[in-house]
């Protein structure tokens, strides 16, 4: 059993001066038995909770951590940039190294603007789309998640009806549903929001087809509308250039957070020219949003990204894994389906709607020493070496033996 | 003259990157002739553009910077924070340390939520409002100023009509129109969103009378809505327990961001008990909300700044200013008004309709070496000593006298 009175002491602290003790994705009431609420540390890819439980993270902080925790590099830019000024009454020099990087970096990108979370680079995305083309109508593929307020948030909590008077549906892949969709909303509409790929939680993942992404492009450029990327969750994990260049699409907007400044906060919009003069008019600000050390981490972050290959690794890594799961689930008799890309594991056991397994699975892996999620993809970063994969797959091993015993 | 050389560069390779150059409330280019739009570095109440110019600051980061930039305590806080870990797959024990200290400090506050952005805060507790009451209707000052998304930007590009659909207005400090715009809306009445006192830009600033925001209180408790004060420009700057504590007036939300970790990102919303269950059924979350860095920034810089009655110190140093610049504009036969709390200073020319003495003022006194805004509330710290106002109001003196010129 793992050490947590520290954890249950602040959880009973927090339950009287926090709603609910906690909220959001980070409620670990929302996770499996035993796993942590509050973490003391972290390097590299390993965490360590207030008990001081070590783990070897599969989470990397829900996406941020692209690098591992306390990159050398990251954490020596963002130093040397706070020794001399974060938050500032304007810019540092940081924002125009930064912005240059990332234009130069991904190829739809002509402009760069910065925010600090990925609903502000979203939900300014959309803004930015109708303000450049004077319509409302906003598609969304059903289910996926874009942020969490009222335009887009999974719950419908003190939303009105008004907050979502413009959003439509498709089916992500489904090129006869984005077909309908556009076609329901012709005359008025502004955008096309996709995710990177589908990774909505608790469903088997799907990358976009050829098809798909090339009739989106069609249909953006048929009506005017703006073909919107949102990356943060992928941003840097599959692609240098934007989740699509691989299959040759290209937005005209793209959303960024989570990953690119590998923990500092951080969220970006990247666009092309026909955007520009849209994006110039239209007011959108946050107090901290020029903070330099987040930029300068940024600038370190991306430079060492490009330069050691970082997402040839992670798919290295996530292959190593991916195949290392396969041959145990294989040998317990337990079978799971792997989707998506391998650098951001999904693991989902067959005939398991009620999770039961995928919590056993997590809760016994996590006693051994890995820290899974039971539904939600996983996130690599460049921190995993082969010797921590395996490390993991050792702590698998005892989760699906558990499962086998289920 | 200034030299801006360096300036001038990152300029113009901005203007390539990034759409106008800049954007939001830091773009130079609002500002009067000879700002510069990119810092170096600061310390204190000193801070240096990157062609080393260095200025005494009046904007403190625009409000963030409370106890003047690199504050030895909460730096170093930040610091054995940032060595263990910043953001983790969730929380760190500085978030339940930060929750009771602001809960043990803000009468109102029973429970708090953290967000990012003030607008983050300020959308969230409008979201919590209607979650609890079951009710759309929100009530805002004409003019004031909650944040730059869709439902109450300054800026209409890209905004629809049903973004506002539930948005209604009174004037503040107008009992009447209050009154008015509740009657208007009282079925449907989620929520009362007051500014901590009026500040919007250009305008003389108004503290709320006692009748205004008795009657604010009155008009919740009798139709059930909230009383959110929009703490976020004002809040730790006129009073610990929030800034209508002093009227007796307590609201049942409150936002607050910039000041709380000075200059670290992060906001919070305060709340009573009321609203405790709305908030823990309605998802909300930011990829870096529960950061522990900022964080912990956040415990020293409310930790000192009771300790050290750093709102009494703001508030003789802004009187000293006050009563500085009074004297210099009769002198100079300059007529001005400064309203507001005096630790933020809002300084505007009489007969100035298109601002030209306000900005001959502050062009000039830039270059003496102060940094002053010429129509936005100004913001002083803790970090602003007599030897500081002194030399600013020196520098004040040859503004005065270029106005006193014209």
């Amino acid at each position: 059993m793992l050490h947590n009175a520290k954890d249950s002491e602040l959880r009973a602290r927090a339950a009287k001066v926090v709603p609910g003790g906690m909220w959001g994705h980070q409620n670990a009431a929302n996770m499996p038995e035993g796993y942590p609420q509050f973490f003391a540390s972290a390097q590299g890819c390993r965490i360590r909770d207030v008990d001081g439980n070590e783990y070897i993270d599969f989470m990397c902080s829900w996406g941020p951590v692209l690098l591992g925790h306390h990159h050398p590099e990251v954490e020596a830019a963002a130093a040397r940039q706070a020794a001399l000024g974060d938050c500032q009454n304007g810019p540092g020099e940081a924002m125009v190294e930064l912005a240059e990087l990332l234009v130069d970096t991904i190829p739809h990108a002509d402009w760069v603007q910065f925010q600090k979370n990925g609903t502000d680079a979203t939900t300014m995305a959309v803004t930015f789309a109708r303000a450049g083309t004077g319509r409302r109508k906003v598609l969304v593929a059903k289910g996926a998640y874009h942020g969490a307020v009222p335009w887009t948030s999974p719950s419908l909590s003190g939303v009105t009806a008004e907050d979502r008077a413009h959003i439509d549906h498709y089916v992500f892949n489904d090129v006869a549903s984005l077909d309908a969709a556009v076609d329901r909303n012709r005359d008025d509409l502004a955008a096309i929001l996709v995710s990177a790929f589908r990774h909505d939680v608790g469903f088997d993942q799907e990358m976009p087809t050829p098809d798909f992404a090339r009739r989106a492009r069609e249909l953006c450029d048929a009506t005017g509308a703006a073909l919107i990327i949102d990356d943060v969750r992928a941003g840097f994990r599959l692609h240098l250039g934007g989740s699509w260049e691989g299959l040759g699409v290209r937005p005209d907007m793209a959303a960024w957070s989570k990953s690119i400044a590998n923990g500092h906060p951080l969220a970006a919009i990247t666009g092309n020219d026909r955007f520009r003069a849209p994006v110039t008019k239209t007011f959108s600000t946050g107090s901290f949003w020029t903070a330099a050390v987040p930029m300068a981490a940024a600038v370190a972050t991306v430079t060492a990204l490009k330069r050691d290959d970082g997402i040839g690794h992670m798919q290295a890594m996530g292959q190593r894994f991916r195949d290392g799961m396969a041959a145990l689930a294989a040998r317990h008799g337990t079978p799971i389906r792997q989707t998506g890309p391998v650098q951001m594991p999904l693991v989902l056991f067959d005939a398991d709607a009620d999770l039961a397994k995928a919590n056993r699975f997590c809760s016994t892996a996590l006693r051994a020493g890995a820290y899974f999620h039971p539904k939600h993809n996983m996130f690599l970063s460049t921190a995993h070496g082969p010797a921590d994969i395996d490390a993991a797959l050792a702590a698998a091993d005892a989760g699906f033996a558990a499962v086998a015993r289920m």
